[in-house]
C-alpha cells in the first residue's frame, strides 16, 4: 500500500447528481469511523470541496484534498472525456491510481464514464477479458454477489467464467465469505436451459465444479434465496434486475403511502412499525451496500449510484479500502493464472 | 363462441403442484363469480374431480367434466407427453380447443408441457414467428403488461416488434388500456444501447412509433413505474425479472417476520397494519394477477403458476374467458396483417 501499510482511497467529489456536499459528508464519516486508518483523497474542485471540509476538520480526519478545475459536459462521450478533458475528477482520480499515488478509487460519476476511465486509464487485468461490475443483493441472512450488473450488454461463456471467478474473490476476501458458492443466472436448473452462450458456459463452469464451488444455474428467484454467494450473468439481464430491484423499494413506499392516507389505525401502526419499516426499506435498498467494484482492471475502482447518500458513499469508501488492502485486483489475476483460463485474453 | 355467445373454458385440472382441489375450488369460484355467463369445463381423472364438486354442484354452477385418465411423469419430456399420451389432461384440453369444442385453455401444469402442447395442438397464428408468454406486474396505478417472459430464451429483432403487437392486443381488450404504450426493456434511453437484437428492435420499434405507441427504450425500474403498459424483451431476461419479483414478497415477509418475533411493540404494530400489509402483499404476488397468456397461438391459452391459490386460478379463468369473448388470437392475426410485419414468417 502507498502509505506504509495504511490504503489511500481517492473519491471523485465532483461524480454524483447531488453536487460535492453529500460525497464529502460520506467521506468525512468513512474516516470518522475509522480514524487513522486509511485516507481519503477527494479529487475535484477545491473551493467547492473546502465549502463542506474546511482545512482543520480535513487536516484532523487526514483527508486531503487534490484539486481539478474540469467539467464535463453531459453531452460528452465518455472516451472524449477521457481523452480530451484531462482534469475531469474522475480522470484525474484514475490517474491518481495508475500512478499508484492512491490505492482504490470511489465515483458516483456516470457508470460509463468511469467504466472507460478505468479501462484506459488502467487497462484489464493480465488475463482478463472483460472487467464487470459486481453489486450486492440482499438476502434475509447476509446478501449475493451478482455480476456482470452492466459493464458488458453481451458476452461470451469464457466471460461468464471469469466473472464466477472474479466474483468468487470479491466475496471471500471483502465480505469474508469462506469458499464462496457460485450459481449460473438461468431460466432452468437443467444444464439445456438459455442461449448457447449459457449452455456453454455451464459446461465451462461445470469442469470447474471443485475450485469454483460451483452450484449450476439458478433461476431469479434464487438471488434473493441466498443460493449460491455469487450469481453471475451477463451485464444486460444483470443491470435490468438490478434496476428493477431498486424500484421494489419505490413500489413499497409509495403503495404503502397511498393507503396509509386513507386509514388512521393504520397510521398508528405505521407509527409503531416505522423503524422496522425502515430496516426492511434499507435491507432491500441496494445504496446501502457499499456501491459496486468494477472487477478485472488495474487497481480497485468502485462505482457508485448517482444519487448515492453519504452514507452509501461512505460503504463505498470501506469497501474500497478493504478491495485495496486485501489486493483484490491481484488476487483475480492469481486465481485466473490458477484456473488456467485467463491465457488466451487477448488486448 | 362455441355456446351461443357464452365462451367455453377448458380447466386442466390436473395442473399445478397442489392437485387438483385447488384448481377445482378456482372454477367454482370463477363460475359463482359470474353465473351463467360462461361454461367450465374440467378436464382430468372425473372420481378425483367429483370429490371437490359433487355432481349437483356442478350442474347448477354450468360446470363440465371431462374425464382423462392418463398421467404424466415428471421425466417424460414434452414433445413426449404431447405425442404419447394423447388421454393426458393437457392434451385433451389442447384438443377439445383445437376442435373449438371450447374457447380457450388454462393450465397450471408444466409451463413447457402446455407450451409444446399448445405449439403442436393449435399451432401458431399465421404471421407470428414465435408466441410468447405476457405477464402482468403491478405498478402503484395499474398494472404493465411484460412479454416474452420464457416461451422463448432468444429471440430476434421482429420477434420483439411481434412481442409489441401482441402485448398491446392484450393490454387494450383484456385490460382496457386505450391506445397502450410500449417500451422496450433496454439497459439505457440510447437507441445504441444492449445488443445488436435490441438495436435492431429500437429500429423497427421506432419506425412504427405511431401505430404501436412506443415511448423508447425503458429500464429495469420502469417496469414497475407504469411509463410503458407493454414492457418488450426476450424471453430470458424477462423470465429472470418475473421470477426475481417473484421472490421479493418471499424477501420482505421473511424479513418482517424476523424483526416482528423481536419486539412487542413491532408486534402491536403489525396487527393494526394486518389489513395494509395484506393488501401489499397481494399487489406485489403475481400470482393474483390471473396466470399469464401464450399469445401467438391459434387459440386463448392462459397458463398459471404450478402452486396457484383458488384465486389465482379463478383469475385465470376470468382473463382467458375475457380473452376468448374479445377474440384476442384473431385481432393479433388482424394487427400483424395490418401491420405488414407477419408475412415474413414461415414453418
Amino acid at each position: 500500500l502507498t502509505d506504509n501499510g495504511r490504503s489511500r482511497v481517492a473519491v471523485d467529489a465532483m461524480g454524483g447528481d447531488q453536487g460535492p456536499g453529500v460525497i464529502v459528508q460520506g467521506a468525512i464519516e468513512a474516516a470518522r469511523r475509522a480514524p487513522g486508518m486509511f485516507t481519503v483523497v477527494l479529487v475535484g474542485d477545491e473551493p467547492e470541496i473546502r465549502r463542506h471540509l474546511p482545512e482543520s476538520m480535513g487536516a484532523e480526519l487526514g483527508i486531503e484534498v487534490v484539486h481539478t478545475s474540469e467539467t464535463i459536459s453531459m453531452e460528452e462521450s465518455a472516451t472524449s472525456v477521457y481523452r480530451r478533458r484531462k482534469d475531469a475528477s474522475v480522470v484525474v482520480a484514475t490517474r491518481l491510481l495508475a500512478e499508484r499515488k492512491v490505492d482504490a478509487l470511489v465515483s458516483a460519476g456516470n457508470t460509463g464514464a468511469v467504466v472507460t476511465a478505468a479501462l484506459l486509464g488502467l487497462g484489464r487485468l493480465k488475463g482478463v477479458f472483460r472487467p464487470a461490475i459486481a453489486t450486492l443483493v440482499p438476502t434475509p441472512a447476509r446478501h449475493t454477489v451478482l455480476l456482470d450488473v452492466g459493464a458488458n450488454s453481451e458476452c461470451k461463456p469464457m466471460h461468464l467464467f471469469q466473472y464466477a471467478v472474479m466474483g468468487r474473490v470479491y466475496a471471500q476476501y471483502v465480505f469474508d465469505v469462506p469458499d464462496p458458492k457460485v450459481g449460473l443466472l438461468n431460466i432452468g436448473e437443467e444444464s439445456t436451459k438459455g442461449s448457447e452462450v449459457y449452455q456453454q458456459a455451464f459446461k465451462i463452469l461445470e469442469d470447474n465444479r471443485e475450485s469454483l464451488g460451483f452450484v449450476g444455474n439458478v433461476e431469479g428467484r434464487d438471488i434473493l434465496r441466498g443460493t449460491a454467494d455469487v450469481v453471475v450473468c451477463d451485464g444486460f439481464t444483470g443491470n435490468v434486475i438490478l434496476k428493477f430491484a431498486e424500484s421494489v423499494v419505490w413500489m413499497a413506499v409509495e403503495t404503502t403511502r397511498r393507503e396509509l392516507a386513507k386509514n388512521l389505525k393504520f397510521k398508528f401502526g405505521a407509527l409503531l412499525l416505522r423503524p422496522l419499516l425502515h430496516r426492511l426499506r434499507n435491507k432491500l435498498n441496494y445504496e446501502e451496500y457499499g456501491g459496486a467494484p468494477l472487477l478485472g482492471v488495474n487497481g480497485v475502482v468502485v462505482i457508485c449510484h448517482g444519487r448515492s447518500s453519504a452514507k452509501a458513499i461512505m460503504n463505498a469508501i470501506r469497501v474500497a479500502e478493504r478491495g485495496a488492502r486485501e489486493r483484490i485486483d491481484l488476487k483475480i489475476r492469481e486465481e485466473l493464472a490458477r484456473e488456467h483460463r485467463g491465457e488466451e485474453a487477448t488486448g
